[in-house]
């Protein structure tokens, strides 16, 4: 069964938007073992619409548009595959009635135009839209199954998901399936040299490196007959390569660095303070996005001028004039004076110099010393950050979380 | 001149990636006054290739690839394209040299796969990679116009706007300007109502708005013969935008509320700190995301233990007890206590709850109170904020930014 994405809408020719429907659609597919070797995209013209479907009924058995399905003159999906096709187009009648009662709840009048959405290609079936007026089509023709959806992803999926999905063969092709491991403190070169045996023999899974901003994802991909099967071949795989990274892997798929962090603290039932001064509050923005971090989190200060350093956090005059802000001995009195200050088990404090401008010979931009304050001591590590000041400020924060992750792991050996 | 924009990469067709390529090229080639009809995505199959390539010559005078350039055997982009067109493939030395000399400099072995990298079809351009080892490839075939490039985007985008576009013919297409207007503080049916006249007549600009997460967007896009001439229409229409939605508009296209803020506030000379309570640190982040913000910015305060309401921001325990932590009277202390603890202009205070868990009855998911102290004065706003923990609080920061803008705005009269 070969499946083919057709998107109709000039603003995906106009680069005003981007293709995520056919993104989301061939993730969804290959999940169900169904695979998907063509992707189109088409403007809203009747003519260009019909020649693009006319290649598909050739090419493939499984067809499935997004878009063009909305109460315009510019909407003509159903009409054009209606007319390639040689179906009449029929009137929905209770699709007709439903619509009027949306209007009538939304006290908005009704145009003729909207009528148009009751319409359907004779024998389709009508798949009701529950986000949206536009509701979507089903239709067996000869061997081929057409499925049209309307083209915001709010209402293509869930009813591509609850409706369209089931209505599809599920023979044929083999399941794929995806599992992403994240990891930090490791560069991208050094994790390919510890694996690369592994990413060569491997064929099912695959195992695909891939570098990102701030960590490097190992992308693993396993085909099989069930999901059970594929599901099992990853774990296998995912065993071996953290036999290898441990402690580099802190999280899986959707999985972000703070859920790691958040999940140690909650379970260990301890508390944290951040004093940031580079990153400007990032740091306790993240620690503060997991839903229940009031019970680790108790506060953060993002002590930007020299000032606030004295007033809020306590740092020694002197340490500044001495060191300036950016150093060892003020990182170290920011992390165990908020700690003291707050009451807490842990504090985390940065100090750096973001950029673009600030920097010097002996201080420049993406230097960062952070550091850590726990019960059993202080630690401070120096680094040497590349990028904008938004890079700076993510990836010092990132690696500010991965220290803390890694110190946790050792505390609870 | 049609054009058609071919993907290669089985990653795609899996959705393990989004077609960005796609949306970048179809962007710049809009601009360019050259119309995309067409876009494709295939596999790193020879034969359906091929397929998708004889289809594109049917349709299509100007055929842009990308991906399949690189060194493996999957990759099959130029010698597909070279076979359909019959053309021989041919060594190119100076690449060939330049790919050695690459590899001595990263001190790696060059395998026999790279040098496939250096063969070119017969009579075409070589288009040198300054960012990787895959060249591109430029073509002239009949009235065709053929153009390889390689598949990641910070390869390609320099390849196409550098060394591809100018190759392209310019003539034929009108020029495509789009710009983006930015509004916070009207809901999408407000703004549709105070300019629904205007967005009917409207053809050239046409007028298309589109509700954000926190923000409504109008997209003016313009055709004309030349660029200036697009600029000017785009001006027109923006003009009368404005007399209408004046004040709601706080940023045009890559701008942001913060850009915006931060512009106010350097102008004028203006210093602000800022504590906040359910936002956690993502107000202070986003002040300090702008290069330069520590001009302005002082201090920011995440408060999220009562503990640190009294210390750090000097909340009269009676208040916290009498109103509770979100409340009006205690959003008014905390805003006047960091601005005068802080010794700045301005300050802003944000408490609330973010969810999802700790509303109550009286006290919802969502509710938040944000004051704003000055020279002049403190005001105190309420607010529910709608959706999940990281909606409520980019919301709850983003309506800050947008009271605190409009107030500087109305102090400035």
């Amino acid at each position: 069964m070969k499946a083919e994405i057709i998107a109709v809408g000039t603003e995906l020719l106009l680069g005003q938007i981007v293709n995520s429907n056919a993104r989301f659609l061939s993730e969804k597919l290959a999940e169900a073992g169904i695979g998907v070797y063509w992707h189109t995209v088409v403007g809203d013209n009747p003519q260009r619409l019909a020649d693009v479907f006319r290649i598909a009924l050739e090419r493939a058995d499984i067809i499935l548009f997004s878009g063009g399905l909305g109460p315009t003159m510019d909407d003509l999906t159903k009409e054009t595959v209606a007319e390639v096709l040689r179906l009449p187009m029929e009137k929905d009648h209770a699709w007709e009635e439903a619509l009027r009662e949306m209007f009538r709840r939304f006290g908005r009048p009704m145009t003729a135009n909207n009528l148009k959405q009751a319409l359907m290609p004779a024998g389709a079936l009508l798949i009701p839209n529950r986000n949206g007026t536009a509701p979507g089509v089903f239709l067996r023709h000869e061997s081929k199954y057409i499925a049209m959806m309307p083209g915001p992803p709010r209402e293509m999926e869930p009813m591509f998901m609850e409706d369209i999905l089931p209505l599809l063969p599920s023979a044929g092709g083999r399941i794929i399936l995806s599992r992403v491991l994240k990891l930090s403190g490791i560069g991208e070169s050094a994790m390919e040299e510890a694996i690369s045996d592994l990413v060569i023999q491997q064929t099912n899974p695959t195992i695909a490196p891939l570098a990102k901003q701030m960590e490097v994802h190992l992308r693993l991909t396993a085909a099989a007959d069930t999901k059970d099967e594929a599901a099992a071949l990853l774990d296998q795989t995912e065993a071996r390569l953290l036999e290898r990274l441990s402690e580099a892997v802190f999280a899986r798929d959707e999985e972000t660095m703070v859920d790691a962090v958040a999940k140690i603290l909650t379970e260990n039932n301890l508390t944290i303070a951040v004093a940031e001064s580079c990153t400007g509050g990032l740091l306790a923005h993240w620690l503060t996005n997991y839903p229940g971090s009031s019970r680790y989190f108790l506060q953060g200060v993002a002590a930007y001028s020299n000032r606030s350093k004295l007033d809020l956090l306590g740092v020694n005059p002197q340490l500044l004039r001495e060191y300036g802000a950016v150093s060892e001995p003020v990182a170290l009195a920011m992390a165990e004076n908020i700690r003291q200050k707050a009451g807490c088990d842990l504090a985390i404090a940065i100090t750096g110099i973001a950029g673009p401008t600030g920097g010097s010979p002996e201080k420049p931009v993406g230097l960062v010393y952070i550091a850590i304050a726990a019960p059993g001591g202080i630690i401070c590590e120096r680094f040497n950050f590349r990028g904008n000041r938004e890079n700076i400020k993510e990836r010092a924060v990132m690696t500010a979380l991965n220290l803390l992750r890694l110190y946790l792991i050792k505390q609870n050996r």
